[in-house]
């Protein structure tokens, strides 16, 4: 291992999950990169929805968090050393984190999808710890720098923006794209604005709130409906792309319903495992459905967009939190005005 | 029109749908060809479950019968006149008939989509009448050309082999793929000879008949599965694509959960407009779920699937009608033996 | 025909090219819209240099002048005149024309491909006249609205952005691409503008011209290179796409050796029918090299990104010409400061 | 290393080329396999053309043979030993080697690409030794098992196999498809095979010589053609695709004139590092040229083309020589009449 040694202590402050709602603080040995990683001091690590949701009920689906484990997969910070194969000259760099591990053999590594890897070793998710700690590592492919125009909480924020940016791929989103988006939360606004640096003509964005809708109009959306009172099937432009960002049946109906023929339907909110799908209009209409499992190649692009200007990623946060403050920044969602949370580590 | 005209009647026998369950014979005149049209005395029509829908229930979906329907759109036969654009030498030819007219300006035909033209004009369609009769007109790019090798009843029946080579287009399979299909009705068996010509590994059918799983594996399935004693998901080999052909809702649930990730499911047979569907699936493993709506391109492929020997259509029919016979052609398919019939309007 | 037709003459003045440098101004009808056609009043018309190889050569390739012709093809103007299928709302719209006509029948229109339709119609290709003249007559699906953002001229210069569009669209340009364009003239130029739009990173020109690498930093490149000092293979970034718009063999050859693996080169400027292409870095990194034939479907996208203010074609028109100065403006290209010259009809 | 031990020696014949020309037989060490590789007795060798030219020129491109090198990198064999985290289960399994180690995690391996990845390691390319030996070691992933149905020459044959699947997959082949292959050696024969066997309508295969033209007709090829007496773009039918077999220029630029609009030319035959093509023909037919190096996810397939017997590799095998008649296998190509010769180190 190669550092600036005289910086990096032998223990870090840890946040751990010792099950539903319950956190503490630990010391734990700061850990030592292997051959092919980064030891990262984290500077800011973004709370995510799933966080909340291992916090609140102690599992999501098939992960079950049965053990001891640390949240945060959200995360930025400095590389302060680096694995025997990573060249010294990294060190120092400040680096976004892309926070998973594929074993690189499988059918789906072999064909690209390295998301769907069935190996994966993913951060935050059991057994796995994240990031809500003081240092981390990564494999060296998977920390990608950052300029300076990217600040800390920016290039945590890289994550929910490859999450947008994997759903503007799916949706085939080119210059001249008509989408739908349903969901004005984090992720629906987020989309909104990949949607537009990705040239499209018209991004309506639906949501039952208003002030979400109004939100909406300063992060990419070219118009806004509440879809109470409108119909997106009625709306006056053909819609390419439907993406979901809401999670709610309802809205994933009436958005599947508003897409043209040979359109396409990308589902990225969680929602219900089960829902009641519209088939004749799929049918009729060919229209291609799937959803998003995380991102493959990523990064780099997320870095160019949000470096741009193009993408606005630092006024999305609403809260900031220290280490000893993991419950709260959890919590933070229950306030309507929340959008997004960050945890510095280091603070 | 050039013809070879001492063979063409003024009038011709046509079966007409006057209402639910209500069929006549009337002698209509014989149609003209337009200048880009062919005039074609109609040797084989294929009865298709729409034909037998509009039959008993007026309608499908939004498609009203409102007045005087022919229907039958599934036909071979003979070109016995051209209009002024085509070449007389296309007189005498044997055809198999693509029984739709797209508009050719629309965004969709602009795209190769001319399938999903907003303005198209298809056989047996209200009010677009069909071949029950004896003689059609049909533009010549979509009179297709059959060898001898291609029966007559074949050349009708290249109708439902386009409907599974889309199928199998859009299930991407390709030589090695791994195929899962639910339904071994008509449809469901052609898609498997499909699917095994365009290269499958294994096609794999499921159908709750232990009849119809037998006669499956005379017709390209590689095995056969009882969806009551066997979870396709629990299949020892990764299932590339699932294409179901039931219309029945628990086929198509438990077909997409079978899916391998990256994997595809193609919604082929009709069954309820809505259904409830295995979202978080389609999300984790990035399924993608589509249907389809007829065909573009496919007569070529089909007339050599045939002609090699590769799809097997003649054995499929199990009942033969004269023009006069059409409403036990379309109460057929209440004999559980039936698996196509075929109205012969010269007969 | 509807028409507002106290504004429509009889006659109207006709730029007719007779022969090699042999331009004359006639007097001819004032063409009837079809049924499906509009009549145009043409505002501008860009020089483009077939225009000018057709004056100076009297052909191009196979494609020979043996009877009167009138040239131009890029050009905007108002719709005067409607066909009896078009709705007479249309008339008064200002619109950029498409200046083809496909047949809407062959196997490239079925499948999505019309401008390699064999029996293509299309402007200022012999014998099919241009727009060199005060009225025109097209589609009314190939007359497209622009708004009052796009001004004339840029109307015009939709056709040359659309060959553009069409390069970076077969070029694979995503957000994140970097591109290689050879030539600073109007297409090299344009087409960095587009492919910035469409979101590529890097966006490098290389001309041996000084001056054109000035310009070309100004319109959409993120930097220049002298292909004499310079070797576009020793660039510190990956590049993911070559666009040729110089037609220089030299420029090909380097541009297709400086491509990553699995990278593409679109050759759109026209130089000599035959090349010497380095195969062996075409086959070892599985370089993608093709050309690209005019355009489908680019008007819409080309109407955002100039209404949008992300392409700018306006300040490119460096010479203004009367229907009598068509001479002058098809010579204005020997004068090294010309980019882009514009004929007014009628003024 | 879990192992059928008492098999295994501790040193094996391997055959060396020192240099151009010169080969000898060394005893080495049997290999010992790392945690994720296995251990294979090999079976059979089959000679490449690779293999010829590193034999007599020590070289080829920018790959130099300057240091000892095991030739061979077409291979079939058994499992006799595997590492840690490989399946003791393997041992004794009949496997066709993959002879590539790609890295798994650079940006071509990360989007599917794993031929073109920077840092593979392949078999009988300088530094990393091939297979004319007793046993190899390869990555348990890339020993792929092969049923009854494939002998152990066929096993070796996979490899050139595996070239013509790429090569047919490049290509777009499809049923339909209609393909034109120049060269009637190995891979020529292979490919026309391997294009039926994806279901092309038309393989039409030309080669100066007609006793190959003969052979071909007895592999895949529909029709056959001589250049000297036929040009391609005269054929009757259009050509989606075109593969050159070859790397004869002629057969290059022939092939390219004479495929159809938007079709696709793959150069598969190594030729000249730079050959003259006809820009104007890519340009205006928007045809799309490309060539392939190796290959990816290909073994499944070609087992399956093999057991099925659509693709016959056996019949190929003209000559066949033990490890200490190497020589004699790499110069046998002087016979016209060879067309695959086989080492078999174990006899």
């Amino acid at each position: 291992m190669n550092a600036t040694s005289n910086e990096i202590p032998g223990t870090m402050r840890t946040s751990v999950l010792l099950g539903e709602r319950s956190l503490t603080i630990e010391d734990r040995p700061v850990p030592t990169p292997a051959a092919d990683e980064v030891l990262v001091r984290v500077a800011a690590v973004g709370v995510c929805g799933s966080d909340v949701h291992y916090f609140r009920h102690g599992r999501i689906g098939d992960f079950v968090v049965d053990g001891p484990l640390v949240l945060g997969h959200e995360l930025g910070g400095t590389i302060v050393a680096v694995g025997e194969d990573v060249s010294p000259e990294r060190i120092g760099n400040r680096v976004a984190i892309e926070p998973q591990r594929p074993c690189g053999k499988c059918h789906e590594c072999r064909t690209g999808k390295y998301n769907l890897c069935p190996d994966m070793e993913f951060y935050a998710t059991p057994p796995i710890d994240g990031a809500f700690c003081e240092y981390v590592t990564i494999q060296s492919i998977f920390a990608h720098d950052v300029p300076d125009e990217v600040s800390d909480e920016a290039a945590a924020l890289l994550e929910p923006l490859s999450v947008a940016i994997t759903s503007v791929r799916k949706a085939g989103i080119v210059p001249g794209s008509n989408v739908l988006i349903a969901g004005a939360g984090p992720i629906g606004i987020i989309t909104a604005q990949t949607a537009r640096a990705f040239g499209a003509a018209e991004v309506i964005v639906s949501d039952l709130v208003a002030e979400r809708r109004e939100r909406a109009l300063k992060y990419g959306a070219t118009r806004v409906l509440d879809p109470r009172s409108e119909d997106p099937k009625d709306l006056d432009v053909p819609i390419d792309a439907f993406i979901d960002a809401s999670g709610a049946a309802p809205a994933v109906q009436s958005g599947i319903r508003a897409v043209r023929p040979a359109g396409s339907a990308v589902l990225v909110g969680l929602g219900n495992p089960e829902m009641t799908l519209p088939v004749e209009d799929i049918q009729n209409r060919e229209i291609t459905v799937t959803g998003i499992f995380r991102y493959t190649n990523t990064w780099p692009v997320a870095i160019q967009l949000v470096a741009r200007g193009q993408v606005d990623l630092d006024s999305l946060v609403t809260g900031k939190f220290g280490l000893d403050e993991v419950e709260q920044a959890l919590e933070s969602d229950t306030d309507p005005d929340s959008l997004k949370s960050v945890v510095y580590p280091g603070r």
